[in-house]
């Protein structure tokens, strides 16, 4: 039996997502690597999951795209059950910046030269470099593992095109990469950061995989629907700020005012969202406004908040 | 009767005030005006009021002191409730910034030259212009009052010697008024928005004050004590957000993770934060961190709130 | 009798000219102030006066201009006569800045934050402080008398329309002052400052005014046609090496490379120049390229030094 | 039969020396690599050849040590003869920057991103990048070829201890070429351009080397001693106004206002000078400034310049 609150989304979703919709025509599909570029301009979908496994979907939910910039929440995770807050925070800082997600400036002009968070490029590609394995494919395949076992679905792949993209066209990645190893941050091979990077950022899902991952981070890290907990209840507090502070990178806060959920957004056009203790939900909408992130999701998002006073200020 | 959890905080917070306290010694009292640096360097104080209207305190929560920006907090809700969100955030962003509250570098190099967010001094100064009133006089006036009302302080007044020193040596924030007023972001005369603004900063307060008026923060906008609603909720959760993201100058980040409470900081060592739906807190520690917040009082609040686990995250 | 030199250039002027013209097609004369955007947009006009006191012409150089920037050079000319390097250079760097005239990033981003060169607006604000007199009125007369002498007109006189164009509507020197004045930088009042700033920015010349200027510099201080010193040689080479380095704005590398002589420009569209030991060169020409200098002006410099192999390089 | 000016210079030399060489003890050797830390650190040492072929040594002149970034000259000459003005200066500029050798600001702040000139690290590595060859090998071949000409001295070697050095520990260099790489100005595999700009860097040269490579300079690509042209006068022009306007660093303004001679520095404390038409000057002096250049060669310089008026402005 649906729970009240569910019911009346699902009636009402269509008519929000209809509305949301015409924001696409005013945004722009990532064409940096021509894999990207395919995505359907108009398409926008959502899946909400609630703790008690019912979900509600609607539009073009079932578009398989690349996680992207949603992984760096994952790989944050992971990366603090591997080494520990101190570790992590050693490495990379804690604070929004107001630059973009791949600029250097702040490496350079703010000592001591760690990136400022772990939601921007240099800040990612630190935490990926922190990642436990022996090899680049053995923490790639630790972070897919992770994924699976967060989504609940074993089939969870790369798409390799776009990985041999970005990793080909990954120049400015490169760049503050060799930053990061020049300031000391980042050990190892930078290469082989690298590769782990662009692969976390090139696996394939769909909104019932976000959906699903956010209900976890919505449980605090319990799987609600297996009753297992994937996750220490500390570290999803710590991604959860993340996302509220730096999740949707320079609308973050527009954001939090606007939504005043936890989420963070891909350059695909998926948000990874959850009202916490309540419901996981995926999103996805290609055509991205000038910030970066989905331009028909968030508006969608913005309804959904608004409409069912979600936002958690 | 006396709440189970205040109990156990009535109980506790001497040893938590006596652990936090030695962290004064690695701080610096504020000392580019004299006025301020004339603040006892150790003290520590704290005041709790809960929504029943009890109160809990430690330390030397009688130290008065200037609100600095902890006043910005109000301004923004007042300028909210004269204007409109609309035409606030027209001139002013929702943005963290990363840099520094008295940095220019924004208003150069990010188009179109607005105030990233309203906790900056150039959003705080863009705001001050904003509260209705024909004079500088009748402006300040109205703040001042609102601050009565809010902290059900009637006799709340400016220290007029900070006032004045403010006024004298604010060259910075003349520098940044005058940038605003070139970038067309701020109307009318510079030297009448700062005088409101060097105003309400100058205000005095205790720590009861600014549990009080963070109590009506942590109701919505209703004065539990009163039954009276100041704010309206929309305006609060505005305010909430803004100190949750950017309160803490460029420590929001760090003390989102630690504390996880909206909190707004002032230069003369206050702290007000909330515990949403119970508690107004007022903080008060001189000795300041490097990155301008109160070394102990932020110390005692990371205590308290993992202690009682108070995190909003 | 005409050099041989000065009558080729006289047959061949009027042909440069004609070629350099059209590109004032492409610039856009200066429209922050009305009494700027009355200039005549097509106008382009040079005078050489040579060290024996013969004069070539060639177009509007009848075109009476305020001087705007082309002033700092003599001001900085003057606070060297009137405080010697020492105190002068405990003020104002001596180095390039690679950011806009009226840039603040640096004051800001680099220590101990005095202006990068007496050449940008920070710079020439903090020279102008440094003017000996009792009052603004006392060293904007000792400025006047002192171009009028270099000039050996004795009818200079202000623009009293657009200084007062230029005090009203200066925010962004306001704010740059004041920021000097928070750093040390700039001592006594900051409007007083700015009116002497304002007001040699304010001084009407035309060509022939800026030629025998610069001739006097070519003359390393001697005014050739008089026999009297004017400048000491010192400050003409220390003057010399900033033309040099940064007169033309952020396009002073590109002109030392394509035209190799010491000069200076103006918003309104003048540059003063010069071939040491032989010419002071007077240009106009108010429609500007994207770096701020007289577009058609440049073109013209180019063609006489490449033909006439000028560069001090 | 030696020119009373040599004649007076070899004779008031040993004195100007003996009057810098206390400098070196407020410098510090370039440490970040071993093999440049174990030069001599209070070596001081000159040579000055003439036009006639005759010299002039004092001091540590047989002190040999790597060219680095005095080699940036020659690899924008050779750039400038394979290439032609236009290829050249579509992918750099030509204006001095006011920021750190190797900073990155401007490639991120300022469009179209090419770097500000070829005598910051980003310009010459992308300078590196235009050497006509097949390999890196070639390349680098013809840059030491061109180096041996200009020395007249055969034996010119990399150090290849230094080149391995700097190629294992380059990784801020790394990240420059690769952030140009993804703007578009760096062609090509971008270890393969650091090899080439690595090697270069490496070239080991003593005083008498620089002063013969100077006096190129100084007769407008003309080798005096064999009478053969060994560069087109309009690329030493060019290369002459680059070391004037920022041959020597962030210094550099100031060393056109206190020497005023075209000169370029190396963090192995060479620098090379010359007196245009009539000496060619190699100096080396291992101890450096806070801005990168030799601290007794710089005090040595301006001596020589100021009692010999060599300033060219």
């Amino acid at each position: 039996m649906t729970s009240p609150e569910l019911e009346a989304i699902r009636q009402r979703l269509p008519g929000w997502l209809k509305a949301s919709s015409p924001c696409s025509d005013r945004g722009k599909v990532a064409s940096y690597i021509p894999e990207l570029s395919k995505a359907p301009h108009d398409a926008l979908g959502i899946t909400l999951l609630s703790a008690q496994g019912e979900s509600v979907t609607a539009g073009d939910c079932g578009l398989r795209f690349t996680m992207q910039s949603i992984s760096k929440v994952f790989t944050l995770i992971l990366a603090l059950m591997d080494n520990g807050e101190e570790t992590v925070f050693g490495k990379v800082g804690m604070e929004p910046t107001g630059d973009n997600f791949n600029s250097m400036l702040k490496l350079e002009l703010v000592r001591p030269g760690i990136p400022f968070n772990p939601m921007i490029n240099a800040g990612a590609i630190t935490v990926s470099s922190l990642i436990r394995g022996n090899s680049p494919y053995e923490k790639s395949g630790r972070i897919l593992q992770f994924l699976k076992e967060l989504s609940g679905n074993a089939d969870l792949e790369y798409d390799m095109g776009v990985y041999r993209s970005e990793s080909d066209t990954g120049n400015l990645n490169r760049s503050i990469a060799f930053f990061l190893k020049e300031n000391g941050v980042l050990g190892g091979d930078v290469e082989e950061v690298l590769e782990v990077y662009f692969r976390h950022c090139s696996i394939v899902v769909d909104c019932a995989d976000l959906a699903r991952m956010g209900l976890v981070l919505a449980c605090s890290g319990l799987d609600p629907l297996t009753g297992q907990t994937l996750i220490p209840r500390r570290y999803v507090q710590i991604a959860k700020t993340f996302m509220t502070t730096c999740g949707m990178y320079n609308a973050s806060g527009e954001f939090a005012i606007q939504v005043g959920l936890p989420a963070k957004s891909g350059v695909s056009g998926g948000i990874l969202t959850f009202v916490p203790g309540r419901y996981g939900i995926g999103v996805v909408g290609p055509a991205l406004n000038d910030k970066g992130n989905s331009y028909a999701g968030v508006h969608l998002l913005q309804a959904l908040s608004r409409e069912m006073d979600w936002s958690m200020f």
